[in-house]
């Protein structure tokens, strides 16, 4: 801890840096909007607001606060007029409604406007809940406590849990700022994750009401009805308390600084794919043109209905991976390669008249078709399987699988199959994405 | 019906003929009963005695019933002493207990001795029943019902359900008796059949108190705990329908006369594997020398031993069959012949520390293993897998899946694997059974 604290601190002149962007950016935003809604007032939120950015980061997070009888069409219209007075280089970027970014004396600086309600349950749109979080965290940190955000934000990132957007799935800024304060320090929220029996549920402002379905809620000390850990799926709950344990073993800088894996070339490949003997597919098209956080959970749900449709069809998928940059990919590792020609097909019990005369006489004549035969009280028979294997299964069905909207729009235009060694190929664009692929890690 | 009647009722010659031989043996046991157990007396029973044995039958069975109070060491005793007495050339067999088998001539005689108790109630072993089914069967059935019977078991033989042995496991010639019986018939009865909604339970003497969990139950008229038809399997059932509907719809003698299907030759084998692309494979063996009885539970018992092993390994069985001639046979059609190197193995939930600690540790310095990773909330890792092949899995594990003791024992032995086009080697010894393994029947 001791050597990862000066690789996270901001450095003293970082600091009076940023205090004086920030003052200068506040003090602009200040005046082009008083001298247009004397009501609305300008505040700094985020980390570097909270004082708990990471060492390095530059992101400054202003908001304009509206009064909250404000129109929403004339909010929008005079946060971009006031945006780009501000930020005259900005551009405009849409969250629940549209802000500009720009960057002013090489720090990132949104603008975005919202309104100034009382109380956080009062909130118009999820923006306004910011404000109150800033002021909450601002209340109960001290210097200490915000040194061990910064950790424990380090931390986060080195084990890839970080991060509330839909590739992540993890941790979000804030309920590590929660998790911080609740436990009180760095250490003891490890020793405590380490530990955690999920369902996990912490409270720390004590007036939750609402239960979530969830392996880890904390309740938002600004909302009684939201748990702020709403988008941490299991596997990053299990992630970070496998690495908090690790951490606590075997103490080192390693955990807070991930290298983002070794990458792998053609041959790595080729010698795993050797050494697993399994049949790989993949299906490679043009990525469609969507924010991260609209595309992975179409990607995803692309990948989970072309392996439940390999799977229905009796390839077992073992595990499989999307993959996106320029052009998206479809892996997915089968365990079977080939089926027989023939399937076995369970008719009706032979006492069921109806169902069992028609059945029997659908087949009986069929000379392509073993049987009808009787096993248990049920006519059998063995017929013709549509697809023997994996390429045949995609080349005929992939349309039909369950796909997100403009995935399916993509693939509908044009794609590339890959098959087995073919899938070295990927490489050239996934080399780091196959490289973990073939070294999964917790 | 009209065509066949005269090739199953019995000439007035043969039956005449039949009259005389069966006086004369009754006559001779009667005579070496007497003179030791004045109280025993002789009686015909089964087919013949009963009018319904088909045409070109030649057994008679004789029963003799000593007193009930008679120790069972010499009522054993007596029966082989006058077994012998009366049939010179005999030889013993065992059923409850021993008895005498000859032939007298050209008769094949049985002379089985029995208590001769009251009521069937009172019975001390099975074959003491044997005299009261008669008994039953004789006072029920005029002439047109017994030539009813004549066709009924000449269908069942045909449609091949008939015989309660353990090879068939379909209906006894009595349960024909039964059924023909109380149907009132032949054609009556097979309409019903047709009919039936299993479970079906039938109770001739009105009498039946216990229930019986079987797809076809027959209350003995002679012992109202007994279900007649205890040893129909759900597929004989079935198929006793469905031929029954058949016959039905399209009148023909080919019904009542089974040619005992065709038979394959090495070729023909070849060609199916072709066609259905499936991977058998087959553990021929010397059958262990027993009974039919005895045998065929125990090679039912360790082919389904056999296909669950497989299954477990992961080489999906589609079907299987045992066949037994001098040697036996336990063939199971795969559908994988090969399996990846690796395989899957989910861990314990991250959260249950202790068990968790263990499989991470077990597993993550091994460099035969991917991962361990984590999935949903668990553990998982990619671990070389024990078979790849239906083979390997063969050759290692065969003596470890259930088996049939005999049938085990004489795998201890030796035994010889044929793998896929190898099973066409099997048509020197079992062409019939592979004919109608690859021309699956109701």
């Amino acid at each position: 801890i001791d050597q990862v604290r000066p690789r996270v601190d901001p450095t003293p002149e970082e600091r009076e840096k940023l205090r004086q962007v920030a003052s200068e950016i506040i003090e602009r935003t200040r005046a082009a909007t008083s001298s247009r809604v004397p009501e609305a007032d300008v505040m700094q939120v985020g980390s570097t607001a909270r004082g708990t950015w990471v060492r390095g980061d530059r992101d400054i997070d202003i908001f304009i606060r509206f009064p909250p009888d404000m129109p929403r069409d004339e909010l929008e219209r005079l946060g971009i007029e006031i945006g780009h007075e501000v930020l005259p280089s900005g551009h405009e970027e849409y969250a629940e409604h549209p802000y500009v970014k720009g960057t002013y004396m090489e720090y990132d600086v949104d603008l975005v406007p919202c309104y100034r309600v009382k109380e956080a349950s009062d909130i118009q749109s999820a923006v306004d809940r910011t404000p109150f979080h800033t002021t909450y965290i601002r209340e109960r940190l001290n210097d200490d406590l915000a040194a061990d955000v910064r950790l424990a934000k380090q931390f986060f990132k080195g084990i890839r849990v970080y991060g509330s957007d839909l590739a992540t799935r993890g941790f979000s800024g804030y309920l590590v700022e929660l998790l911080t304060c609740e436990y009180g320090g760095f250490v003891n929220m490890i020793e405590q994750i380490a530990d955690w029996n999920p369902p996990v549920t912490l409270d720390p402002a004590d007036h939750g009401q609402a239960s979530f379905d969830d392996p880890l809620t904390v309740i938002d000390p600004t909302d009684p009805e939201r748990n702020v850990a709403a988008v941490v799926v299991p596997e990053q709950v299990a992630s970070a308390q496998h690495h908090s344990r690790v951490l606590l073993k075997q103490p080192a800088t390693d955990h807070f600084f991930h290298d983002g894996g070794s990458s792998v070339s053609k041959e790595d490949v080729i010698e795993h794919l050797n050494k697993r003997d399994t049949h790989p597919i993949a299906i490679q098209f043009d990525a469609p043109d969507l924010v991260p956080d609209q595309l992975w959970p179409q990607l995803d749900r692309s990948l989970k209905g072309l392996q439940e449709g390999l799977s229905r069809a009796g390839f077992e998928p073992l595990r499989g991976e999307a993959f996106s940059e320029e052009t998206a990919v479809l892996l997915v590792e089968c365990e079977v390669s080939q089926r027989p020609r023939i399937e076995r097909h369970e008719g009706p019990p032979v006492h069921v008249k109806g169902h069992a005369n028609s059945f029997y006489e659908n087949y009986a004549d069929d000379s392509d078709v073993y049987g009808p035969f009787i096993e248990g009280n049920r006519y059998v028979v063995e017929r013709p399987r549509t697809f023997q294997t994996p390429v045949e299964y995609v080349e005929e069905s992939l349309l039909d699988v369950a796909l997100g909207v403009d995935v399916r729009r993509e693939l509908e235009r044009g794609y590339e199959i890959f098959v087995n060694d073919e899938i070295a190929e990927l490489t050239s664009s996934f080399d780091k994405e196959l490289g973990r692929y073939f070294n999964p890690k917790p």
